[in-house]
């Protein structure tokens, strides 16, 4: 967390959050601070919350886990906002996005281009996805995949893997982080033909290598090109 | 910066460092810790000293702009350390990339899947650059562009703008911010069409939109694709 958003914390009236992340931050939330606790699924009704009590003056924080911009929650409150036609100063504070806490773990897999994509088809359709997975696993990105897989969604990571040996070694290496730059972190080092392998959940963040990606030493290194002979 | 980094800093024996990026932390460091400020360019050198020192049981610090795991210094150090048999505990503290910080300025381009290209041509052929740009603009991704321009080379944002053309409308909201997450940090909401006449420097990232992107209240919005009528 950057000081910023521990700032923001402190001095916030009310602060609105899905549950699990609300726990995380609890030891920085003042006693009197007003907290509304939301359900995942249900985004837009906690921008709606924060929005209403923004218009009677307050000042709101609004969390999500890592960056907020990086699909949280800042893009739906901006909406929210402009439907209701609530004319609140909204900022948007940044954060440590799980692409990067995770690459930091395992070592500088995006010290090159990169991709990031959700394979969670809840709200965007499949077709989509695929056809992202597909132009990034050709063009030679390092992808990062955020929401892998859920106990009742194992398929998108299945097709996602099928996609990506069309176009990358098996051998290629894959970093598998769990709760990425929180407690309880958690980082393998694997290869492309064995991901399915590992266990991957809601909280795992997986970066896969691209042509060039090594494995230095246990950790995964994208070569930037360096010449170091000189 | 995050408390972690700003610990590691007030820890250190031994600070390394292009000297620009030293000047931004001067504050934090502390007087009895040595300097050791790089040029731009000299990346591999900088790496060196840093192995020499960790070698000689100093606690080193290496600094990079935003993420060090991002264009930064994490690879180089990583690849260093390996070539010169150095056996020294390399920990890469994770921060907040200019693609977030400036995605939080200009509102909420990145909350869908994204990717990030650099086109410095100094260390990566331009057709593994023009091949991104291409992929990633058919695909649909909000493209984030690091080290768009400098003095001595234009030709690169002329060719992706181009690109971009090709697969993208010139009415596409497109983002520019100077000094991201930085004192005299700057934010401008243009098209595509209108991307060359902005003031582009080296320290400019570029946020181009999807076909879905949109401007809201003067800031940019893609859609996640929740339903606000429920």
């Amino acid at each position: 967390m950057t000081p910023k958003a521990k700032q923001e914390i402190e001095n916030a009236d009310v602060i609105i959050g899905y549950a699990t992340y609300m726990k995380l931050i609890q030891s920085v939330i003042k006693p009197e601070t007003k907290m509304v606790s939301g359900h995942m699924g249900r985004e837009v009704e906690r921008a709606r919350i924060a929005v209403m009590h923004a218009v009677e003056n307050k000042r709101v924080v609004v969390i999500s886990s890592g960056d907020a911009g990086v699909y949280g929650m800042a893009g739906v409150v901006l909406e929210v906002a402009t439907l209701e036609n609530a004319e609140v100063p909204i900022e948007i504070v940044p954060g440590v996005t799980a692409a990067t806490a995770a690459a930091a773990k395992l070592g500088a897999p995006l010290v090159s281009d990169f991709a990031v994509i959700s394979l969670s088809d809840l709200l965007t359709p499949w077709t989509a996805i695929e056809k992202r997975l597909e132009a990034a696993a050709e063009a030679d990105f390092v992808i990062v995949l955020y929401n892998p897989q859920s106990p009742g969604r194992t398929e998108p990571l299945t097709n996602a893997h099928r996609i990506l040996l069309k176009y990358r070694k098996p051998e290629t290496p894959v970093g598998i982080v769990r709760s990425a730059g929180r407690d309880g972190e958690e980082a393998v080092v694997t290869t492309l033909e064995a991901l399915l392998d590992a266990e991957i959940g809601m909280v795992t963040t997986v970066e896969v290598g691209n042509s060039i990606t090594r494995v230095v030493n246990g950790r995964m290194v994208t070569p930037r090109g360096y010449d170091f002979l000189k």
